[in-house]
């Protein structure tokens, strides 16, 4: 076990999103500072951070410079470019660590590593050609779903492939890229475990949450999400498994398709996820101060629900809705400090507060 | 009723400590931005701002930049010099406005204030010599109070007098300022009401706290505070009378004496207050976001208690409890950044959580 980092100690958060802008302010809680590592102008993170990088990936003085400036690096993101990585390891500790980056930066890794766990994953096959993917659509069936491996997010970079959709025209669509088909599964909801583990290896899970997505999107997280005991014991060891396999420090966003057979894991996402929201007004720790927690070597939090929540994302146009979601009772609003509503985008949440039963 | 600053707008703060810190961050999740004003270096405030002015308030030039840089100023705390004030107001609203800042910078015009409106307070005369104070001393009685006129905080400033205090010694302990000698008040416990008024003149409160305090610092508030039906409602229709007769907006603490004849007013601070802090855990709408929202002329927030809190600060050398605080359950930790752990330096405080029942 490490020492924890100690007080005025400054966290270098890779991306200025809202994840990162919610991280900092975390950070503040626990008396640390935040840098931002951004290449975008005017990152939200920045509007609540000590210090913001403008830089590119591809900048190594820079990427020197900010990791020299800060004592411990974590990300909002898993798709930060390899070579990056490896410049910034070599000057400070990246937490979560490069193994959970390499796993959950391609599907076709993520589904192996689940597989080999022994954990149910959709069926998958990887798809190289038009050939591959006519083979797959074959074996794994239709309706399914072609995604690029790398840098999905948000459902960009996904078709959906019925019986008579073409192959190549398909492939197409995925600009060629390297691909995995997965097959659609039976589910009746799906629900995501947000699951942190501390540097000494201890674990702890947030209540399971169900979520509801529309467009590739999520809309909105429900805690406590329907799911019988057994599921849910089953749920939280799932996510311990995967944590402890990957060596894990920080938050973990686990999505779980609830099955008549069981769970399904959909996918992991190695930093703090939208569906674990609703945290920051149901428990004490919030999974934002639970990854700095993490990540600082400071002791997991309590993450005990104390409300029931509705988390809603408020999406483009969603913004129109401020006026009266200021005025709704029991609803705590969270903005981004984005200039643009544009469509798709996510420029904030309302999380619904009761009390918890 | 004026439209509310649109998203992105910037709060001009005034003040760098953790009220202003944690102004800040409550104002980035209504979607703004936040500008320090602060004569000091590296303010715990400005780790979360988006913009820090480091500048004295004797800096015309750099209080008029700060002005128009920020679309509406407000501030941390009273005593703020009444020259920098009319620079300020010349290029931007103030708010709370300075009628609050008149009557809440003098404790005897404080006191007038509230007697004209009928309230009571504890018995005060005004002191400006040691002739003054011996006579009063024989009106008021033994033990009371010889405090400061202007800029008391915390306790300093202040001297406790018994029946065989000297005068000429108090005064020189004062430093000869102008003076109030408050006579003590039979009170079973101090509660104070964190009160809002909106631009349009709507009023909410939250629930009242009630204080421990220790060498004239707040140590704990507790919520629900002890206090009969009747009394709840009159604390209420107390902090409402003074917003409203000071045409205020904004967020007020409001420390009322529980007597058996009674709630008797013993101050009001223009400000976020360290007795509603309580309110960053137990509601939707904390003080910090319901201030920004009254000063940027949005809609007051629900600040209905959906959790039981006891509040408890962090000073000095109570940081060192913090490695236990952190593994304590359901405690939330709220840490201010500031670098040295002085004697009597408020660095943090804790919320302790129990759903409500």
């Amino acid at each position: 076990m490490s020492t924890p980092l100690p007080l005025g100690s400054t966290i270098g958060i890779l991306g200025g999103g809202q994840l990162g802008r919610m991280l900092s302010v975390a950070a503040s809680r626990l008396g640390y500072k935040s840098h931002i590592f951004e290449p975008g102008a005017n990152p939200p993170a920045g509007q609540v951070a000590d210090q913001v990088t403008t830089a590119a990936y591809e900048d190594e003085a820079a990427l020197i410079a900010f990791a020299q400036s800060v004592d411990v690096i974590t990300y909002e993101f898993e798709n930060i470019p390899t070579s990056a990585l490896d410049v910034l390891e070599s000057h400070r500790p990246i937490r979560p660590g490069r193994e959970a980056l390499r796993v959950s930066q391609d599907r076709i890794t993520e589904k192996d590593f689940l597989t080999n766990l022994g954990l149910k994953t959709a069926p998958y096959a990887q798809i190289d050609s038009a050939e591959d993917l006519h083979r797959a659509m074959g074996d794994i069936g239709t309706p399914s779903i072609l995604k690029t491996r790398r840098f999905g997010y948000d459902g960009k970079g996904q078709v959906r492939l019925s019986d008579d959709s073409d192959p190549s025209q398909a492939m197409q669509d995925v600009a060629d890229a390297p691909s995995v088909l997965e097959g659609f599964v039976n589910f009746s909801h799906e629900v995501s475990v947000i699951a942190a583990r501390g540097i000494g290896g201890d674990v702890a899970c947030f209540d399971p949450g169900e979520n509801v997505h529309k467009g590739g999107i999520l809309r909105t997280t429900t805690v406590p999400a329907r799911l019988p005991g057994t599921l849910r014991m089953d749920a939280v060891l799932i996510a311990s498994q995967i944590l402890n396999a990957l060596d894990y420090v920080g938050v973990m966003g686990v999505e779980l398709f609830v099955t008549r057979e069981g769970l399904i894991v959909n996918e992991i996402a190695p930093r703090v996820h939208n569906s674990g929201h609703w945290t920051q007004n149901g428990c004490a720790v919030d999974q934002f101060e639970q990854h700095i927690r993490a990540v600082t070597g400071l002791p997991l939090g309590d993450g005990a629900r104390h409300n029931d929540v509705v988390m809603e994302n408020l999406i483009g146009a969603d913004m129109d809705r401020v006026p009266e979601l200021l005025t709704e009772p029991h609803v705590a609003l969270h903005l981004y400090g984005k200039a643009e509503a544009k469509p798709g985008r996510k420029m904030g949440h309302v999380n619904r507060v009761t009390p918890a039963k």
